[in-house]
């Protein structure tokens, strides 16, 4: 059995799964362009997910299983993966501890007014007129509730904010304090100090974040976007700003990418641009294939469950 | 009975204690210079405990109560207090919350480079390649067990950090995962990745990190201090980081504050300075206010035991 990798896996995790599966054989290629002309061997194919096409789909004659290492699948070619009937999995989940840690630290560094007291420090001026705020009381909204969403809840949790998750249905979920339907969003949107998107890119959310949502948020809100560009309308974002409709948006993520230097976003004063990295982290690769080896025993057994299975059909 | 404050307090704290205990004289005057004529006749004295002397303490002759709405006491004339019998109360444990706070906020804006990130925005930079780290899974030694370190560990924990703390006697104290006794914490150094000092001013802790303390930490660790400045030999500081002993210093307080424009301190890129604001609160009045409010119930029925109760022979 072949299981073929078109990523840059690091060269102790490589060691460990050769040591550990003498029955696999381990093909690591850096890339799909090394990794292509295996292609037609392969039963197994480990990927970022973002260099198939639906012709590497249809020359790998044998894949049985693909394993995404990431979350974003937006350019995987599913109707080819569908037709072939292709178990796809994927390492969702895993950007949760990053991205979790990334949103307190944003959330912190707004309440504490650090960019304000950064330039201080650079002036040597000793001010502690600044005034600090806790999140300790507040109230967060976080709009999409799965496990990244979760894990930010708990950390909220457990700096004593009161945590509202946003989903489709509104059933409740672990950790948060509420949750509600999308629907219902605007009801909740009035409570929050912090709202915070998490949606992957999806059509129904597209432009989610609009005038009028940010027009129902408090005057003092901050709005932090972790999950995808798309759902939010920049325009709208530096109109609501302008006119004070809420205090601040901190963006990691953007409808184009890498962010044009030329975007009013880069010199706006309530804007806090980072170069989509809340879910960088060097636990990345490790965490990703701990997912891939429960899944390869799964696959190797052929018992017990799949982490993270995807159905090709829906896209996630 | 006279309660008299010589600490500007909230006009609807004011509002509140003169509604709820009406056979009370509440005399509320702005600082010790308005309230010294009424000193002879006050039962009590709420004070930020900064602007005691002797004198005063002779003067008020009735006085039998002196609720300090801070924690930091060492300009307390505590031989005369004592040898008067007076009870004297504290407000330590309030700054908790904003002293947690802001360590997890340090600890995370060290780990995430946020120096770095921002110098790149002003830059209009889109660059992904600061290594971001992680909280969770890393070591924080917490030297000073008490109120401020046991918040600061239980919001660690929630991060998933291993969190070992220092006391006198080594006592196991919750939440931290480990305790050790201050003699051994030169075995403790070495396996932190961060080092929060909490310790208050006190003889027995002057200057205990020293360059020998600095040697004893990893070359990547990160030392934080938000107790007082005089724990720490700011010269050893300076040559530690020189030489690599190890990685930042993060110093809330200082040994002559505030931190003079000359000092080294301010212009190091391996130090960050912010201005003794770790305590700050806007949540500090109400809650300071909170104890006192218990407190006086116990003294006005004479049941019950009092919250932060000085024992002015020792100081705390």
């Amino acid at each position: 059995m072949i299981v073929l990798t078109s990523a840059d896996i690091k060269k102790d995790i490589q060691e460990q799964l050769i040591d550990k599966y003498p029955e696999v054989e381990f093909r690591f290629r850096k890339d799909i362009k090394e990794a292509e002309e295996e292609l037609p061997e392969a039963e197994i194919l480990v990927t970022l997910g973002e260099d198939l096409t639906e012709e590497h789909i249809y020359q790998a004659e044998k894949l049985s299983w693909i394993m995404v290492i990431s979350a974003g699948m937006d350019e995987m070619p599913f109707q080819a993966i569908a037709e072939k009937n292709i178990l796809v999995t994927n390492a969702r989940g895993i950007h949760a501890v990053p991205m979790a840690e990334y949103t307190i630290h944003m959330m912190l560094h707004s309440a504490r007014q650090t960019t304000v007291v950064q330039e201080q420090e650079r002036r040597k001026e000793w001010d502690r007129s600044p005034v600090m705020m806790e999140l300790h009381g507040k109230t967060i909204v976080i709009v999409g509730a799965g496990a990244i969403g979760s894990e930010i809840a708990r950390l909220a949790n457990a700096f004593h904010m009161k945590t509202i998750g946003i989903n489709r249905s509104g059933r409740m979920v672990e950790p948060f304090d509420e949750t509600a339907s999308i629907d219902n969003l605007y009801k909740e949107l009035p409570k929050a100090d912090f709202v915070v998107s998490v949606l992957p890119k999806m059509a129904s959310t597209d432009r989610l974040f609009s005038t009028r949502t940010f027009s129902a948020m408090k005057k003092s809100a901050v709005f932090i976007n972790i999950g995808r560009g798309n759902v939010v309308d920049e325009e709208a974002v530096l109109r609501s700003l302008n006119r004070g409709a809420f205090q601040h948006a901190i963006l990691d993520v953007f409808n184009k990418e890498p962010l044009p230097s030329d975007h009013p976003f880069w010199e706006h004063e309530k804007v806090t641009v980072t170069p989509h990295l809340s879910g960088i982290s060097p636990q990345y690769q490790p965490r990703a294939m701990g997912i891939f080896e429960e899944n390869l025993r799964t696959y190797l057994s052929d018992e017990g469950e799949y982490i993270n299975q995807v159905d090709p059909s829906k896209g996630y």
